[in-house]
Order: structure tokens, then C-alpha cells, then sequence
């Protein structure tokens, strides 16, 4: 396939744009990646997602696709040769479906909150994090992935929020390692592992500078 | 299969409900219902979406799914002899998700402030209501079905949100016949050729009671 079929418009520090470059690297797909001023957007991300105008989309062929779960899983269907991300039964799907939803309805949310928020919300937050973690923690159990003895369509969800939990553990005030150490096990394990995670996360500190921007230009922090 | 192989906890007026019970007419697969109370939680929906909490719950040889796209998701890949809901190009799958959780992400949490809130709040419901009918009228276009000649996902996650329109028109005071006219062509066009939907849709006046009563339990109305 010609490279300039498939078009990237993501921003680097996107959890939601990472999981679409992971898959994309684990499916060894080559792409024009087109990062975006999410401050003065560009026409093409306008006329790509009019409805969200939100990154990432994958224009593929002149098509774009947009949400990044519905990314990763059109992905998985146009290049199914290689590195699949569901397992095949139905209800392993679901299952995978299942907490990678809760994942988008939640820990996003919830972490902003962690350095966006002050009082008594900051404390529920913090409180809350946890628990999603914790959640996410007792389905891993033993297995090295998300998806078993393969990296998996969870796996690609979650993974990228590990680049962002320095900001999280500095403005929620916890120890990750400390409280959910099966997780943190898990997160360097895709790190050490899978190529597609190590090329696509950026360094912690990264992240981290940028959350201390946002909380100026949000006026937390002066 | 074994009629006791799969269980459906659900709640009558529920429009997540319904997307459950409409794909399953389609594929014409007997199930049992179990209404639920929700003020009273059961013990077998407390312990079988122990997450959410919430209906509906599809129990399919004692495994549950929950999250009611997901659980179409998986009625389609059981039960794929029959009716399939999905195109099978990607592109296609893809854009029917869009939509799907463009519904599960506005129109449901819009809905709801038609006849929950006041002044300024509700006035902004109301335009977001109209603007979010009128882009999906926009994708249905002239197509007989949101799934072009034939009724699919997006029909499916749609179509429930029709029983409760008398109760959003009414507290919304529009007239959506008069605003959305394709849309409610294609929702009469989907109750008068589609058993799985007339025998799944409650009588909008029954809906419209039941919300009259939500008002009342919420203190908006005495």
C-alpha cells in the first residue's frame, strides 16, 4: 500500500491518538502522520470530523475515521494478517469491548480531574482513580496482558495513560507502584516488550511539562 | 438453544433495552425476560454488572455482557446465520459505529434535560436536541434505512429513542414532524415493516405517563 493513502491528523500527547499509531505500528502499517494545533485547527481535521472536530483521525483512501476506538478497530479489520487484537470467541470481544469502554467513559475524565480540580471534587477524584485502577487491575489478574498471552485490543487502550501517570501521581498525590503494583508491573512490561508501545509513548517528564502548561493556561497554577 | 441459555435483565421503557430486544427479534432468538426494579437492584444484576450496575444485562450461558452496543455487538457475531446488522466492508462498520456512539454520547444525556431542567439549561437542550436529529437525518439522507436497503446497527441503536418522543416534543415544545420530517419517515417506516421493532416499541403515551411520573419523583412537577 502507498503510504500517502493513509493519513494520521493526532496530536503527540493524545492517550486516544497513541493507541491508533500502536496499532498502526503493530500491524507494521507505514502512514503520513500530520500532527495538529488543537488551538487553531487545521481545515482538513474540520472537514475530516465536523461532527466531534476532535483528533485522531485515520483518513484511509479519502476516508476518514474518527473516535479512536472505532479506529483501532477498523484497523484490526483491514489489515487482519498480522497481530490481531481480539481473541475470536464473541464473548472475549465483548469482554475486551467491555472495559475498554470503561476506560473511555471513566479514567479520562477522572484524571483530568486530578489536575484541573481543587477541594472537596480533587478529593473524590482521587479516591475515584484508584478504583478505576484497581478495577482494571483485577482484570489483568496473572495474565501478562489484557488480552492473555497476546497484547490485545485493552492493552492498546490502556497502555498510552501510563505516559500521562507522572502528572497524574503528582497532582492526585499518590503512589501508583504502591497501590496498584500489578498494573505498573504490566505497563513496563508492554514497554519492555512491544516496540509498538516504546516508539509511540513519550518520556513521562514530556507529558508531565505539558499537564504544567495546561495548568497555567488554565489558571491553576501560576 | 435452549430457551434458559440466555437471560435478559432489562427495564421496560429502557432505550438501551430495546436496541437488545430488537436485535434479538431480528435474529429470532427466544431468551427470557426478566424485568427489573431499578430502585431495588436484584441480586443477579448486582452480580452480574457489578461495574455499571445497570440494565440491560445479557447472560448468555451464565457469561453476561453488558453495555447494551456492546451486547448487539455480540448478538450479531453469535448469531450471524441471520439478518446481519453490519455492511462488511470496514468503511461501512466503522461509520455505523460513528453514529451509534455519537447517539450513546449526546442524544440520550440531551434528551433527558428536555424534561429534567429549566430556563437557560433547558434552552440550550432544546437546540442541541433539534441539531443533533437534523445531523443524523443528514446520514440517513434518502436511504429507505440508516443501513441503507436494509435495517441495521444504527437502526438498532436508533429506534428506541422514537418511543420516547412524545415525552421530548412535549417537554421540548417542538414539533419534530415539522423539523426532522425524513427522520420520523424512516421511524413510522421501521415500525410498519419491521416486527422486531412494532413488538419491542412501547406506545408512546405510556412512555410520555412514565415520564410524567419522573418529573414528578425528580420535583419538577407536583
Amino acid at each position: 500500500m502507498a503510504k500517502e493513502e493513509l493519513i494520521l491528523l493526532d496530536f503527540w500527547a493524545s492517550m486516544y491518538g497513541m493507541r491508533v499509531r500502536i496499532a498502526l505500528a503493530e500491524k507494521g502499517i507505514p502512514y503520513d502522520y500530520k500532527e495538529q494545533d488543537l488551538r487553531n485547527k487545521s481545515q482538513l481535521l474540520l472537514d475530516s470530523n465536523p461532527v466531534h472536530k476532535k483528533i485522531p483521525v485515520l483518513i484511509h483512501k479519502g476516508n476518514p475515521i474518527c473516535e479512536s476506538s472505532i479506529i483501532v478497530e477498523y484497523i484490526d479489520e483491514v489489515w487482519n494478517h498480522k497481530a490481531p487484537l481480539f481473541p475470536s470467541d464473541p464473548c472475549g470481544k465483548a469482554r475486551a469491548r467491555f472495559w475498554a469502554d470503561f476506560i473511555d467513559k471513566k479514567l479520562y475524565q477522572i484524571g483530568r480531574k486530578l489536575y484541573t480540580t481543587k477541594g472537596e471534587e480533587h478529593e473524590a477524584a482521587r479516591v475515584e482513580f484508584i478504583e478505576c485502577l484497581k478495577l482494571l487491575e483485577g482484570e489483568l489478574g496473572d495474565k501478562p496482558y489484557f488480552g492473555g498471552e497476546s497484547f490485545g485490543y485493552l492493552d492498546v487502550s490502556l497502555i498510552p495513560f501510563y505516559s500521562w501517570f507522572q502528572a497524574y501521581e503528582t497532582y492526585g498525590n499518590f503512589n501508583l507502584e504502591l497501590e496498584c503494583p500489578k498494573l505498573i508491573a504490566w505497563a513496563k512490561r508492554c514497554i519492555q516488550n512491544k516496540e509498538s508501545v516504546s516508539s509511540t509513548l513519550p518520556e513521562l517528564p514530556k507529558v508531565f511539562a505539558f499537564v504544567q502548561y495546561l495548568r497555567k493556561r488554565f489558571g491553576i497554577d501560576d
